[in-house]
């Protein structure tokens, strides 16, 4: 039987993999990034500028869509590749995250998490056959295990509890699964406590899961932890099945991450940050708002071949975002997603070349060009 | 010497006629719908969707960009075109339709109109040639006169001694040209008298204005009106120039004006009706936040091959309405404003093959496919 993932090429120099991943909606060269679509949509991207700036797989939110449209309703249109017109692979969350974000609007049992919409106060009960249902129905490529995202403050006791019932969770996910195209990710827990984890990664790799998400990490604990709890993880997970590292990140978390051996990100952060005038380019993060960029000729970034940088000035995109057009967010959004294909494509081509020590991203932090 | 205005061809039935206008930045085939890029963008769309579904010129805002982000600034990042990506010819108007819809925030003189910005209550004014002058730094390939546009139930005295002043101040605005390349049309007022908007295009016409915008309708004085003086004035204005019915409008409104024999449109309604879920068909308008909409497969028109009705459906386009995607304003945009500019060409064809008389588009008002 062949695989569907494939590490075509390790890096000499760390734990870099390049890497192929096949779905039933297209093939993911990996390392690769997800623009998150929220509500079935990536926000101000039209799905033609995603595909043409290389984009492979987008990830969908089950929460969101659970409660908006619904599940059922996307079904009928013919899942949600068919109802948002993107014809590539889609990794589904779990709906977890959302409903653990909730915070006193949700309850935690055995049987799974009780939480009212965000949307009209409406009660709901999220299982672990539920998660799978709407997934199922959803018809994402790659569904995610319900699973708990444990706060990084939390107490030991609380995480180990947490994570064991996420075990759990993980087992009843695979137990309720119809559909055997659709691939499953197990997800590791156990918060910022090594033991934990390495518990939850042997239980979760001894399941028949298509691949492993980390998760309770870039949720506050610091780019120390989540670099060297992510790192530790990456470590206990299977080289032939893939890694997705959810929520995170910023570019240097991102390349840190795949040296540690990921395979797959996903996170809002270039699409909310464009929406807000912060984008990314060789040189640093830069706050478009600024009154120096008024007279500003130069594009965003010199050295990006997008759209927003072959057509339009910094004084252009200042202009936009001041006079709060709609604009604004369409090719902030488009420049920094560009952004961020770019790095994933950059590490897959410094792999390829056996040079993934040397490339290096500017900080994302506070510095302006 | 070559004109810069080419009546190709004339329909027998109507005084419909298509025709070429040269402009520095390229031809414009009419009759032609100009979207509206009021603060130097149109809402919710990139330049080159526009140019993909056919657009041919732009409208930009004198007032808008004069306030913000400044005619000045504009001049030395290169001129509108250079500052807003947009490479295809761009008609400015005069700044008076908005000054004149601030009401209580501004005061007419003979020198010109003296107004509070609705940006920061700075006081302005507003003089034919300063309108000349903004209008020069934009560089805009078509210019607007600076004249009054007078309430539609405004008193016949106050409309005779309104339109003098907007001829003099026509006047003023050609005295103060400075650049040969940027075409001037003259602004005919007049309000819903005819011996007054026969007076105004006879004193124009005679001036040497490169083309005729015919202003003051489309303000509330309703339909009929709208098409007896629009079709009355068309018939005052020389045949070898462009005509610009200011501000119009509706599809249906559009075709009759092409039949009496205008060349040049714009209005904000394709773009505004977007943003509110308000969609053109081929069968009539449609609000797509009504909840039967809400599992409907079809595409928003059935007949239409735009992006949008090529990829989505009716529920999902309903969807990001109701659940206040960015993504809505981007598709429902490009769909109407694709639907504008097919209208144009569908009037293009019928006088090419001499049938504007059997072409009838569906009326704009209410019905629902």
């Amino acid at each position: 039987m062949v695989s569907h993932f494939t590490v075509i090429k390790k890096d000499p120099s760390s734990n870099a993999r390049l890497g192929q991943l096949v779905t039933p909606h297209g093939v993911v060269e990996t390392p690769a990034f997800m623009p998150v679509g929220t509500q079935g949509a990536v926000k101000a991207m039209l799905p033609r500028d995603l595909r043409e700036m290389g984009c492979q797989i987008l990830l969908g939110n089950t929460y969101h869509l659970y409660l908006r449209p619904g599940h059922e309703l996307v079904r009928e249109l013919g899942g949600l590749h068919r109802f948002t017109g993107w014809e590539g692979p889609i990794l589904t969350d779990s709906g977890g995250y959302q409903v653990f974000s909730l915070g006193a609007m949700r309850k935690i049992t055995e049987e799974g998490v009780r939480f009212q919409s965000h949307l009209d106060g409406s009660s709901h009960l999220l299982t672990p056959e539920k998660a799978v249902e709407i997934q199922e129905s959803l018809g994402s490529d790659i569904a995610i295990a319900l699973d708990e995202c444990i706060p990084h403050d939390a107490a030991r006791e609380y995480v180990r509890a947490s994570t064991e019932r996420t075990m759990r969770w993980a087992e009843r996910c695979l137990k309720a699964r119809s559909k055997n195209a659709q691939l499953m990710f197990g997800v590791i827990q156990g918060g910022i406590f090594e033991d934990l984890r390495r518990w939850c990664a042997e239980e979760m790799t001894a399941a028949p899961f298509d691949g492993f998400a980390v998760g309770g990490l870039a949720v506050g604990e610091g780019e120390q932890l989540l670099h060297m709890i992510g790192a530790f993880t990456a470590g206990l997970l299977p080289e032939n099945l893939p890694r997705y590292l959810m929520g995170v990140g910023r570019p240097e978390d991102m390349v840190n991450a795949v040296r540690a051996g990921y395979d797959l990100f996903d996170c809002v952060l270039p699409t909310r940050n464009a929406r807000n005038g912060t984008l990314f380019t060789s040189r640093g993060k830069l706050s478009i708002k600024r009154a120096e960029f008024a007279n500003d000729p130069r594009p965003l970034d010199e050295s990006c071949e997008c759209y927003c940088c072959g057509n339009f000035s910094r004084a252009y995109l200042r202009h936009l975002y001041v006079a709060g057009e709609i604009l604004s967010a369409q090719l902030n959004s488009l420049h920094n997603l560009y952004f961020y294909h770019q790095i994933m494509k950059r590490c897959r081509e410094a792999i390829r070349e056996g040079k993934a020590d040397i490339w290096t991203p500017a900080p994302a932090a506070g510095v302006t060009p």
